[in-house]
């Protein structure tokens, strides 16, 4: 604990004089002031993040974690539990929506098995074994892992983010999860942050009908009423109701922000994680940008909490980091234009009267 | 007007029956049904717009039109008029925002000289003069152009379309446009087919102060009590207090709907013109689709008026094409959802229960 507390505790601000640098050069370009609105502020956010100017449009990691989830057994997921291992294995193959946005963004998949229940074999380049436990257990009848599963399991998100970044240095991160059932720890999550009732935010996860939706929000009334996590404390949240795969997020968010590197927060999972890590330490959230807006309800409710206007809205649901990757052609484009455009006087155009 | 008319009534319907095929497809993909949100949506649109199941990653071009406008003299924009070639330049000199998002969206930009006052020398292969007049007529005096000019317009928009596509078929199309007062003429569309006030949808354009938006709302009071357009008689409205980009890129529209292409429709301006083409012909909306929601205070309002749902909401407000490049990168990732990811079966993934 003590290791960890010294690593959020060494996180340090971002520089707002690279931003300043970013903003003179925007009121250069050959545009009107802020027409290019978000894309615009964004590039002034990642030369502060970064401490850089001009920002560098690099490489591009997704850290698609894996978790199974002991809240299964009171019937919250409109999927069986061996879709997460088998999702695994989608990933490594190539095949799911992540591999395919990834692609498309330029960006690598990273894929950590927190705590998938069925074993996983792979020598697979991009597989990380980071196996806290089989997945956590019911927290609808007591603390979902112990507090030094929560702090293994943060610390092995932590370590997978160094390793990338010192084989070959990480210019932009997003963050992914795949684990049946993790919208309930995720939404437990946000109950007890934003301190209101679980019912005022449960949503249908994958797509579960009402008699699930049901069981969902008993599950998560019973794992806080038992429970009672501190609202204050961050591990104290994630133990008790979070997950193994929310709490290597929570890492890979704390090592991106402690690298001065922009971290993309994908959907409703991946931000109950960037939840935690700003109760951890604030500072993290100023190197996060939020990649999008979920259907799922509770979200717009974490992002407010966060401060934080979404890039996109396209109502996807899905996770996996999705969101995140479709983001990441946005923020490229926001560095290209600080970078690559001429000036008024480079193009001979006249400036505003 | 009769040939263009035959053009205009030649457009065909899209057909869902490839939509359908993308549908059936995505119901087997290693994803929830629907999860993807509106990247299923699209890419179920685009197999219907394009007659093609799987739809294709292909060409991409942006049709960046530029016009000058005699309305100016009313003193309704923020900079001088010269700026509208200078731009023409630096669109071909590469270094404007459209130029940037553009290749990063793996897209040419196609510029055509429609109506620029000043003197354009290129030979730049990617410059077309198609210029009607030295810019418009002043609307606040009379009609912007005559008849036959807006016609002609139209027609130099679907010569640009068809001469690109004949080369090498185009896959997907882009509108932009430059013209120094140009949001002018737009919200004069707007009022006339909304039947609103103009004060209620003026907005500030590139950034004009308060006086200049006095200015502007009296102009665009003036030439439409002048000229009273017949707000369901597209070339009236577009001849009265219309402009020669915006007509071309009426002229682009149709021919990308002619042509099966689907058309990403930018900002203000560019939707301004959509406004006209779904006029002339009504099925031509179903092969647009709203790239994004500009800053201008009067583009939900059209956006509405067209039932779409824009892809982005970034806060931007420069035209040029550049939100429709932005969107080509959402329009292809879509596209590669369809056709890229391994269904259940294929990846041994239990479906939902």
């Amino acid at each position: 604990m003590n290791t960890l507390k010294h690593y959020i505790d060494s996180i340090e601000e971002i520089d707002a004089d690279f931003g300043e640098q970013a903003l003179d050069r925007h009121n250069n370009l050959t545009k009107p002031m802020g027409s290019l609105g978000q894309l615009e502020t964004l590039s002034i956010r990642i030369a502060s993040m970064t401490h850089t100017f001009p920002p560098v449009v690099g490489r591009k990691v997704l850290f698609t974690l894996a978790g199974d989830h002991g809240i299964v057994a009171e019937g919250v997921s409109a999927y069986p539990q061996e879709v997460t291992g088998q999702m695994v294995y989608n990933f490594l193959g190539g095949g799911a929506a992540i591999n395919v946005l990834a692609k498309h963004a330029g960006a690598e998949v990273i894929v950590g098995n927190l705590g998938v229940k069925a074993p996983i074999e792979s020598d697979h380049p991009n597989y990380r074994h980071l196996k806290i436990a089989d997945g956590t257990a019911n927290m609808a009848h007591g603390p979902a892992m112990t507090e030094e599963q929560a702090i293994r399991a943060i610390q092995a998100g932590i370590q997978m983010f160094e390793d990338e970044h010192r084989k070959h240095p990480i210019h932009l991160a997003g963050t992914g999860e795949m684990g049946i059932g993790n919208t309930t720890p995720a939404t437990a999550i946000l109950a007890v942050i934003a301190g209101i009732p679980p019912e005022q935010v449960v949503g249908r996860g994958t797509g579960i009908d009402d008699e699930g939706l049901t069981r969902k929000t008993t599950a998560i009334q019973k794992a806080i009423q038992i429970n009672q996590p501190d609202k204050n404390d961050g591990i104290d949240i994630l133990r008790k109701v979070g997950g193994f795969e929310i709490a290597g997020l929570v890492g890979v968010i704390l090592a991106a922000a402690k690298n001065k590197v922009p971290v993309l927060i994908d959907g409703f999972i991946s931000t109950s994680a960037a939840l935690i890590a700003a109760i951890l330490n604030p500072i993290c959230k100023d190197y996060m940008i939020a990649a999008h807006e979920s259907q799922e309800p509770g979200h717009w409710k974490m992002l407010r909490i966060l401060d934080k206007k979404p890039l996109l809205n396209l109502n996807l649901r899905l996770g996996e980091g999705t969101g995140a990757a479709l983001a990441m052609q946005i923020v490229d484009a926001a560095i290209k234009i600080v970078t690559d455009m001429a000036t008024f006087s480079e193009a001979g155009v006249s400036n505003k009267d």
